[in-house]
């Protein structure tokens, strides 16, 4: 049994995904990020980061794991699916996490503050973190022309690690006009009942607009 | 032998320290990011990002990796060396390097953007990135005090990954006060003669602080 700890965010999303795609057995703990939970003890003994998500494998010595990149390694090693053995293969999954972890996750992350939760627009931050998305977007567009998914033919952690951010373009101000291998890529992985299940566990927030600003400002601030 | 595509900066800091550290043969090929070599055809042939650090590994079929982090996983792979192979430690290792790539990285790299390389001064942008770098600071501290590296006794590729960055504090305009367990682990790995020779291959700027942070600012933004 997994316990998953986490909120309604495309981090999170992550590995409910990758939890349902590999069949895992798990239980959610949805922390309230409003209230901070996510910055109290018992969090910290799990992620001493405090930001979600982090998982303790109760069938491992209640062996915990934070930051979404690791516990998606993780996973695909408990499970043994979703990253290929062959060393060259596995390595190209892990560049293509890699690229999410450090390029599309910071830049659309940072799109969205100044995009949506900063009270001061400041149109020069705004349009930095939307071109920069927008160039990681042509840069998977041009990898996805010639690749099913992102590290080539096969269906891998990558794909889990970047669809819920990429599908989320429209919130973070960014198009995906003019990059059609990328569009072809998210409806695909939208089909997937795993992404489908995946994308509302936890349930998404039912607050306005304006509330939900302010809930993930706070999260991506603290 | 591996042919390492970098230029002087943290990222590209991290494979040189790993190279030196691991004892494999390798050739520097330094990229002139003034004049946007990491955008010609032959290296977005090796890197579809146009970012530097990437290698070729020529003992390994011409093997191409992108992405520090991954990178890094690579070469530790490869000589077996810097991360553990009993799973539970390998993840503490992979933990860290995580949140090194997805924390430290991109949050000291917007510090240096809005701080130093910005013509407008946008102080809420400033301190956004300064506030949550400092935020990270205190996070490695913790662990610090009770683990003699990030991810625990053995000196591993998460410190390599993220030594680069910290020592910088001081550019991203972010203090390291009351923190002397991170400032022990800086201290100490400064020592090592891999991280010296690591930090000067390839040679640091000669340029003016002013030219200085134009040419980062290409790096970044590009």
């Amino acid at each position: 049994m997994i316990d998953l700890y986490t909120a309604a965010t495309p981090n999170g999303f992550k590995i409910s995904i990758a939890l349902e795609e590999m069949e895992l057995e798990y239980r959610v703990h949805h922390l309230d990020l409003m209230s901070a939970e996510q910055k109290l003890p018992d969090f910290l003994a799990i992620n001493p980061n405090g930001r979600i998500p982090a998982i303790v494998d109760r069938d491992n010595d209640d062996f915990a794991v934070f930051e979404s990149g690791a516990i998606l390694l993780y996973l695909a090693e408990k499970s043994g699916k979703f990253i290929p053995s062959e060393p060259k293969k596995r390595s190209q999954v892990i560049q293509w996490l890699m690229f999410q972890m450090g390029g599309v996750g910071p830049m659309m992350g940072q799109a969205n503050v100044f995009y949506r939760y900063f009270q001061e627009k400041i149109p020069a931050a705004i349009e930095r973190y939307q071109n920069e998305s927008r160039r990681l977007f042509e840069v998977m567009d041009a990898q996805l022309a010639n690749n099913k998914y992102l590290a080539g033919d096969e269906y891998s952690i990558a794909d889990m690690s970047t669809w819920p951010w990429v599908r989320t373009y429209d919130w973070s101000g960014v198009s995906i006009e003019g990059l059609p291998h990328l569009q072809r890529w998210v409806d695909e992985l939208a089909e997937r009942p795993a992404c489908q299940k995946g994308i509302v566990t936890p349930p998404p927030s039912e607050l306005s607009d304006e509330d939900r600003a302010k809930e993930i400002r706070k999260m991506v601030s603290q």
